[in-house]
């Protein structure tokens, strides 16, 4: 298995599968076709008055803003996002992130493979 | 189980548990404690002419640079590292971070929990 070291940059900005996102784009950082075998390292970036979809899954997100400011609403709750906070979201946790400044909003979200 | 919401600086950052390391610390931001049961979400620091141990072990690390600018030793061979550095190093390889310059090192290292 080979080391992967690339810049962010380098990987594509996608538009997510799911349904239900607005000016939100999706890297696949670090992917099992890496050799991941147990998380995904996944980078998204929202423009102003994007968002994600008010959603749950059975599966856990690990997250760490990059840059910019936004709203983290869980169980219905608006929080502040900014830069440098960490955020746990359990799994069934109904979640949706939010970028209502002007400035994109910048994390990652870190997911498990589940066999 | 609870949402985690802090900012990283709330978080304390400690000298690192394994020997070999020099002027480093490790924050410990998502881990078990918090309900993380597949993998844990840690920030390293590295000021100045600090390093982490050249060292070997059977589990992967995912890793971000969020700032600052350094040297990861993979097999031998020096890497330079920037911001904004995606970095897979699947197990058993062998691995060092090393920070030569005058910015303090900050990056993201993300672990499984093996059960």
């Amino acid at each position: 298995m080979q080391v992967k070291h690339v810049h962010y940059s380098t990987i594509e900005a996608k538009e997510p599968e799911e349904k239900g996102t607005k000016d939100t784009t999706i890297r696949w950082l670090i992917t099992k076709e890496d050799g991941a075998r147990n998380f995904a390292m996944r980078m998204f970036e929202i423009k102003e008055g994007g968002y994600t979809p008010y959603h749950r899954h059975d599966w856990e997100h690990e997250v760490f803003v990059l840059e910019g400011k936004g709203i983290l609403v869980v169980d219905g709750v608006e929080n502040e996002l900014n830069e440098g906070d960490v955020v746990f979201i359990p799994p069934n946790v109904p979640h949706q992130f939010k970028n209502p400044s002007k400035r994109n909003l910048r994390f990652l979200c870190l997911i498990p493979y589940k066999d």
